[in-house]
């Protein structure tokens, strides 16, 4: 039988049901149950629920990777599921850090038990992925192999942090120089991607070089993935997003076109610092963007990384069925319109 | 040169360092100094200040026990590192979730970068002692052994999860019984202990059985130092412990000799629960306390887990230096008044 996308994200839920069975017995039911929550496993009373929240990319992509090299999933499927809880302990403290009310559609985490809960809960799953990821060394995976992986996670991890730090900071900078956002975004955004395919890679049996290959891969993907998200932020359609039209603008995010912007015309930065986002506001900011040629501009990014990332996954030289869904993945992540 | 208490003190800081000017390099400044603040190397500006925070119990007793099992502290300085930073992790985000203003005499990290910032920094200070746990690996221990320790840690995260959970949850439950208590610190203050000695006899050599005894004897001792905290607590010398006499009644807290307290006596209950802590609810509690023999019952259950511990270590059989210094910090912080 050819796998599927589908194949690989049921055996990555079995993996990570079946470490939540193992790492978590000793909690108490109502933390299980904030632990479970934000996986989209259970509802706020802990009764089964089993929609998984988000696409599951991260983990998908390691997988993948790990097939492309050359090798089996089955070595990745520990580092898989701790990349997927490792994202969703980010998303949980980052709800808390910016106030979030909805996640994936429902209530965050923070707004059903506090805070301070919440808190605990990131922590939580942010341990949980460790536990996970140290499985590695139960499924077979070579004691050196490991040891790399190990240490790629925790330097992502740091990584991770910064990209947190950054991001809050230009929230309230008033000069943030696209250079800055782009080495913010390398950080949040696509420093775990690319790790994730180089993990992948090596727990698939690639050698370092081509483990950077995949993991230049993974670094451009992300970059790109996070500028057609600041695209569809500003020029997406509302019908498809979800969002409303122009949302980015709406809340003043410093995203890369508004950057690119903003250092290039006054008026727009004391629309951007002072009024309030009105629709004539909007209107102007709008136009004033298009006259800049922002759209063309976040574009051409978009298009480098995407060139990038495609260099950089040739050189990684993919094979078999996983090449051809890793190429399905990727069109679908830089095509998309939501 | 025989070894002293500094002497390990100075390894461990030195080893502290290197790690995190490897590790935190690309962070920029601001960041660095949030992780940096709360070890007590720098002030908030990020000018150097070196005073370490806190007695750094836990990786002293992680290296000690590392050569009373017979090994050298080399092999145990990354994970003596580790349960330092993880320890400082866990106290960076009790502040935010306490709305603690005061740690070990200056700001706790949220009050002076912000509730988001800190739970930033928490998070990183996470990840660093991840890091730094990463760099057994690099320093010899055998590949088996650093999978085992590796393991270790990752279940005393989640049992801190666990206990950190329980004593929010203790904040606001009416009933909680002593064994519940007992529990929770189990969990909150003495797997943490427990899994030093534990980790540090693994990496000085011991077998699994050895470093059981070990664990063991960190379990009891960190239930029998909590105990000693929540004694002083109530009936500590304002003058050496530097805290307002019956400070946890004052602040309404369910130490264990409260909890001793509530379960007996429904007076007792009721001051506890409704009134305003004026200094004659504070004296009529305390008399309360001393009629129920709360202070006896604590000192009991004290002494029973220092017992405990005792046998433990006599089994774990501690040999050279390191176990008269291993002796000295347990009567050190059993014997303690402050």
């Amino acid at each position: 039988m050819q796998p599927t996308i589908t194949s690989y994200l049921d055996r990555l839920s079995m993996t990570m049901r079946i470490s939540a069975d193992r790492w978590l017995q000793a909690h108490p039911d109502e933390l299980q149950t904030m632990l479970r929550f934000p996986l989209g496993w259970v509802d706020e009373t802990g009764a089964s629920y089993d929609r998984p929240a988000g696409k599951r990319i991260r983990p998908l992509l390691l997988l993948l990777c790990a097939e492309a090299a050359g090798g089996s999933s089955e070595h990745a499927l520990p580092a898989a599921a701790a990349v997927e809880l490792l994202h969703n302990f980010s998303l949980v403290h980052d709800d808390i850090q910016d106030d979030s009310d909805i996640r994936h559609g429902r209530p965050t985490v923070w707004r059903i038990w506090g805070k301070a809960n919440a808190i605990n809960a990131g922590d939580g799953l942010f341990a949980f992925a460790y536990a996970v990821l140290s499985e590695m060394i139960e499924v077979g995976v070579p004691a050196g192999v490991a040891g790399t992986v190990w240490q790629i996670f925790n330097a992502t991890n740091l990584e991770l942090i910064r990209g947190q730090y950054l991001d809050m900071r230009f929230e309230t900078q008033s000069d943030v120089a696209t250079s800055d956002y782009l080495s913010m975004i390398a950080g949040k955004s696509a420093a775990l991607i690319a790790a994730c395919a180089q993990m992948g890679a090596l727990l698939g049996g690639a050698d370092t070089q081509r483990a950077d290959s995949f993991y230049e891969f993974g670094l451009h993907l992300g970059l790109a993935f996070q500028i057609r998200d600041d695209i569809l932020g500003i020029w997406g359609d509302p019908a498809l997003t979800g969002k409303s039209a122009a949302t980015d603008i709406l809340s003043r995010k410093k995203s890369l076109p508004i950057l690119y912007g903003l250092e290039r015309d006054a008026r727009l930065k004391s629309l951007y610092q002072s009024e309030t986002m009105t629709p004539e506001v909007v209107a102007e900011v709008m136009q004033l963007l298009d006259r800049l040629g922002a759209s063309d501009y976040a574009k051409a990014q978009e298009e480098l990384y995407v060139e990038r990332a495609m260099d950089a996954l040739s050189r990684a030289n993919p094979v078999g069925a996983a090449a051809i869904l890793l190429d399905t993945l990727t069109q679908q992540l830089l095509g998309r319109s939501a």
